[in-house]
């Protein structure tokens, strides 16, 4: 087998591998990308972006619904066959030729094909094998996790690839799981004319978030027509002939639809690697340093979702980032904004915007943490965006510190106010500082100083 | 004369005056609100609130044409009536009884009529005289500034009050002035089925502002039909017998319309208000230092327009509040964010969002300032929000201190996203730190991404 040299191999061309072999190629390191599916990753043809093509429309066509003089001018309901039509151009028809330009402007080789580690830092990738000078990446991200329940697997239910590629309508969707991935898919596929019905074990759609986010997005899904079970066991699935699918839940409830989606957490692609060739134990996640080292190794790291430290596309760059500089020699980085409280975005109707700790989270850490809250739409901003909307504001605040350690923001087209709560904890500005960053009138950013106020400031 | 006495008179119930004196008595001071016309003043009732009234319409039907799916649904012309009917609600057809269980609240008593300064600490409102234990705050704000130009004050001009509050469109509008009132009025009437025409005397739109500023929004009124002069001098001005406006210009061009905004800047209320019997010279601004007393005075402030430090309702609030905690005993307390840079919004078809100091005003403090650029829309989440749209967005940074001094976003609906600028700015947060600030995917803040990217982090 033909052997040879380069200085990094990366494995995984999502965005979290995409972005550390560009950063680490476009600053002088000769980098060999190994993909054996599509260049993007799950991200970019199954989760964030159809996703949001998905949703996008639904929410602007509620915001025109709150604006007069537009709202006489939108009307009807959404042509779902156009929706889908621009969520394949998103996905760019789920060929990633348009991918290619950006790693080739910065030097990156790609290799097509499943790679296998042979010893340290010795890769296999078709009949090829590469030897990498400084270090290896894994970036193969995460796939859908079908729980052991009884016939599910047979049943052939979507997972998120499925839910966010689909090219017809379901006349009726069961979904599984009220993470951000069950409740996204309610919102679009029933702003898409689908008759949903959700069903999550926990006594709250996305558990680990503030209690009030839970209520005014489940709020928001009913409003919707999605019928939602909490404290709801599926105990076995099946798919009849006709190809209806069948969700038995304990308790003896059944509910039918024509697919079932399965969202219930991920497992990390791990195996198939010959992990074991380098002595790494290829179950579970991977288990890596600030520096995104695996085990402690001075060659083999991990970034994106199979590290485990925070399933979310950015911060998977974040760590590719991060990992690409200490390869590159910045003996001092490391990342502190992957394990507490990543900011997310949830993109549903209303949305969740939210960075750090939850109050409960807070102290849980036996942070001094007391919550100050605000209705969104309590400001002059509001009278023109997410007009009379519901949705709560909320900063957690660290006493002792004097500074915000989470904030979540519930409210239509709230995802762009995020950033400023990101800065704000991620920098741990102090509140007599932020006294001072006076939002613009009238922009809904005024719920900052509505919260700084009830806060006593 | 009656005569009685209070903690605090403030002058004034405009924003900025009814912030003072809201804060002032929830924190146990006897204050009295004086007004001689509407309490709200000029932003809620002839500037910021109808001015976005009128304008978010036409920036939500631009939304809705960049977003297959919604595109298809909303179609048509803008429906002035409509938009003029929301207007009105939004001004509350110009009746303050809704702006006053705020104070009620609160605990402020409001006068209704002229205020006069008769000696130190004591004004006479109507028939009585009140004596200000602690402080007298002058919160009077400006009046639209008519440059001495033949015949333009005869002519009867617009100035903001009937630009925001008109209820007929006007086939023809002529306009003076390409600041941010000018432009947004521009916009508005233009989204409305106005022709317009916009003279200014410099060679661009926005002078303080970014040069890409200028020149993207001037192509977005342009755009949208706007006929744009600049370097253009208005010479006379005359209203014929049929009511038609003739604008005549050095150099000998008529521009002609139904009406003609005079747009060219502000001048303080201070006349009438007996400033003399205290010593306080009543022409031009009033001068404060940064606790906003008046020439070291210890007991009379200014806040908001009247002041000139920063002619923007939020940042008469930011002073109103530095004021009332002044009086209130806070001795450290000063405002630094309301001199250079104060944020900003223009909210033109694209927008503008800034705040701190451009490329140029950093130079010219002799910053060792550099400017770092990236189009608005170049991110993922361009794909829904503003998509295709033009937009430059820009951070000044200071080499030397490694700070953002200054930042600049323009695109659509980016209003929002100005506020984590604003933190950055305020807080002088470093960019070592704003790195670990991770917008999320798939959101435009990644233009913070790209921006520090730019830099070279």
């Amino acid at each position: 087998m033909a052997e040879r040299e380069c200085d990094l191999i990366v494995i995984g061309a999502g965005p979290a591998g995409e972005v550390c072999a560009g950063r680490a190629a476009s600053r002088g390191l000769e980098v060999a990308l190994v993909e054996q599916e599509l260049v993007g990753g799950e991200c970019s043809y199954y989760a964030c972006m159809p996703s949001k093509a998905l949703l996008r429309p639904g929410e602007l066509l509620a915001e025109t619904q709150r604006v007069p003089g537009v709202a006489e001018l939108a009307s009807g309901e959404l042509d779902a066959a156009t929706v889908l039509r621009r969520r394949d151009e998103v996905i760019h028809h789920r060929d990633d030729a348009t991918q290619l330009p950006w790693l080739e402007g910065r030097g990156v080789e790609l290799l097509r094909g499943a790679a296998r580690f042979e010893a340290e830092r010795l890769v296999s990738v078709g009949g090829e094998r590469l030897r990498a000078r400084n270090a290896v990446v894994v970036a193969t991200g995460t796939a859908a996790a079908i729980p052991p329940i009884d016939g599910l697997a047979e049943a052939r239910p979507w997972t998120n690839r499925e839910a966010t590629t689909a090219n017809e309508v379901p006349r009726r969707l069961l979904i599984l799981g009220g993470g951000a991935v069950g409740v996204e898919m309610a919102q679009a596929w029933s702003s898409l004319g689908s008759t949903v019905a959700l069903v999550e074990v926990e006594d709250r759609l996305l558990g680990t978030e503030e209690p009030f986010a839970s209520e005014e997005i489940t709020a928001g899904l009913e409003a919707a027509g999605v019928e939602i079970r909490t404290r709801a066991r599926a105990s076995a699935a099946s798919r009849g002939d006709g190809g209806r699918i069948t969700l038995e839940l304990e308790g003896g409830d059944r509910l039918q639809g024509d697919e079932l989606l399965v969202a219930v957490g991920r497992r990390p692609r791990t195996a198939e690697l010959g992990l074991e060739a380098v002595g790494v134990d290829p179950a579970g996640y991977l288990e890596v340093d600030d520096q995104m080292r695996v085990g402690g190794s001075d060659w083999l790291y991990a970034i994106g979702d199979v590290n485990g430290r925070a399933l979310l596309t950015h911060m998977g760059k974040y760590q590719a980032r991060v990992a690409a500089d200490h390869i590159l020699g910045d003996a001092d980085v490391a990342a502190r904004s992957d394990l507490i409280g990543s900011p997310r975005v949830v993109f549903t109707e209303p949305q969740l915007g939210a960075v750090g700790l939850t109050l409960a989270g807070a102290r849980d850490r036996g942070i001094e943490a007391q919550a100050v809250d605000v209705p969104t739409a309590a400001n002059a901003g509001a009278s023109f965006i997410g007009r009379n909307a519901p949705g709560t504001s909320r900063l957690v605040v660290d006493d002792g510190r004097g500074i915000v350690v989470g904030a979540s923001f519930v409210g239509p087209e709230i995802a762009e106010s995020l950033h400023a709560a990101t800065i704000a904890v991620a920098a741990e500005v102090p509140l007599t500082r932020l006294w001072h960053a006076v939002p613009a009138f009238p922009t809904r950013s005024e719920l900052w100083l509505r919260l700084l106020e009830e806060y006593g400031l």
